[in-house]
């Protein structure tokens, strides 16, 4: 895959997956993954490769898991080589060296390697490992909203020297404000710039900026995007695909096909009693640049006290 | 009151007024008061000076007119100078000669003179008329992203040679993206600048960028910003106040009656069935640079169909 081109990632399964656990219907992905091939989207990222070591089968829909079957089941009739496949890979929960084949053997183009910054020495055996298997690689680092410059930095370092295609700012807390993000991009680019590496940006939505971080890393040079139909994902939720077409207005790009799949497949799911997306409890741990999981509880609850809540998980108590 | 430094405007009630037909209850009016003045809000917009002449008091609460008189019955034990009360008189929509009366009799202290750009003449005389009557004055230019920069120009012109306080970039159809606003407020400033008026954001959430559109402002000088509570107002609605203030992070600011306002009374208005905020059909008016009507239209039919709704308002049909 050509770097430094606009790259989109649809990434509705599978952060839209840690809403739903992952039970995303055949006919959903199919229908998603054609609604993205009409509307000009460069890769679809179709779940985690998590280890069934470690997740239970039971508890999870087959896309946390991301079983080379399961894919082609779905897909490999549909497949076209202008929408690339993708999967999420996590430090610590995949099982890589047996659960990553080669890529000739794999319908899947792209494996994205998930990582805290703590944990880069061990993504960077993961990325190197994927990339010995011929993969499209990126590393996206999570929660960056709590590394200082200086830690960034380090890791920065070491994905230059690595042979990772992309490297990913990962605000999995919703906590950047626009002028961080530029911040962000600047400094990657030091390091991945200059068509060196493809520089990518997957913003939460928990201040309701997931779409304005979106827009603000790619003016600075961002040029691969997540997001998601409708922003399904974690808590807030992600950049909305619709929001980033009807911003590109790039005649290669469709937005009706988005239209169509968001008045069918996301109106079902969210008949079906599935929610996520901005509410005040996101706010307040995306302010206080803190993980959603108290903000996702107290949703869960239905407990509207605000007042109570910011004054809580402010001071660190436990809910 | 003076220039320059940051004035907040909450505007729940004037543009919170257009999704309820401004019918609040005088302790929602007074809580909203008590909270402002907590959080430390400059100004609280209590409504619209529109004429009775024009609009029938069977079909819209009082906020629409603001009686001296029904303001004065429900704020005048609680009024501080610390938080001003402001009013909004459309041009062609208020018998200003009548309704505004002199300062010194009044319990308002801010006239905001909203106009579209063909209309400036007629909001000139308004503004010196108001000014004439011991008013702190704005203009408000509305569905600025229709108007070309030359036609700005000319209204920024006549407006730096008027005596009006402060002049207004009014997003209607929230259809500025943060780099256009960049621009409008660059624009304002070689007008408005160097002390001479303040300089305001009114931002619309349609595609979910009112409060990233009030940063940017914010940020490249503008220092009037309105916010609501839930961001309440048309359709999309407006810049959230908890954003706004989760973003200042001002000590002199306190966020928490704003959590606690919105946990009792705006809790309670939505489960009156009161809706407003950011859906698809906001986005679809906002990327096409349209007013909302046919969005709140098919918002309120609970027509979901938004691919045949795109392709009808992009081709200028009715519906």
């Amino acid at each position: 895959m050509q770097k430094k081109e606009l790259k989109i990632v649809d990434v509705t399964l599978r952060d839209g997956g840690l809403v739903n656990d992952f039970y995303f219907s055949d006919n959903f992905v199919k229908k998603l993954y054609e609604a993205n091939l009409k509307a000009g989207t460069e890769i679809m990222e179709i779940g985690y490769k998590a280890s069934e070591e470690l997740f239970s089968t039971d508890k999870f829909g087959k896309w946390k898991f991301c079983h080379e079957e399961d894919i082609q089941n779905v897909l490999s009739e549909i497949v076209q080589k202008s929408l690339k496949i993708s999967v999420m890979a996590d430090v610590g929960r995949t099982n890589y060296r047996k659960d990553i084949i080669d890529k000739k053997d794999s319908i899947i183009d792209v494996i994205r390697v998930a990582t805290y910054s703590k944990d880069m020495a061990e993504a960077l055996n993961m990325i190197e490992f994927a990339k010995s298997k011929g993969y499209y690689v990126t590393c996206n680092i999570m929660a960056i909203s709590t590394d200082t410059n200086e830690k960034i930095r380090k890791c920065l370092e070491l994905l230059e020297k690595s042979s990772v295609d992309g490297i990913y700012v990962v605000d999995s807390y919703g906590a950047l404000y626009p002028k961080e993000v530029q911040g962000l991009i600047e400094l990657f680019k030091k390091y991945g710039g200059a068509n060196k590496k493809d520089i990518g940006m997957h913003a939460h939505n928990n201040q309701q900026l997931a779409f304005a971080n979106t827009i603000e890393a790619y003016e600075n040079g961002a040029n691969m995007l997540d997001a998601s139909m409708c922003g399904m994902g974690r808590g807030a939720g992600n950049c909305m695909m619709e929001q980033l077409l009807a911003y590109l207005k790039d005649e290669r790009r469709k937005i009706e096909p988005i239209f169509s799949f968001i008045s069918i497949e996301m109106q079902k799911m969210k008949d079906n009693g599935i929610v996520w997306g901005y509410d005040t409890p996101y706010l307040i741990t995306g302010m206080l640049n803190q993980h959603p999981k108290t903000a996702i509880e107290i949703m869960h609850n239905r407990n509207t006290d605000y007042e109570e809540y910011y004054r809580k998980i402010k001071g660190g108590d436990q809910l």
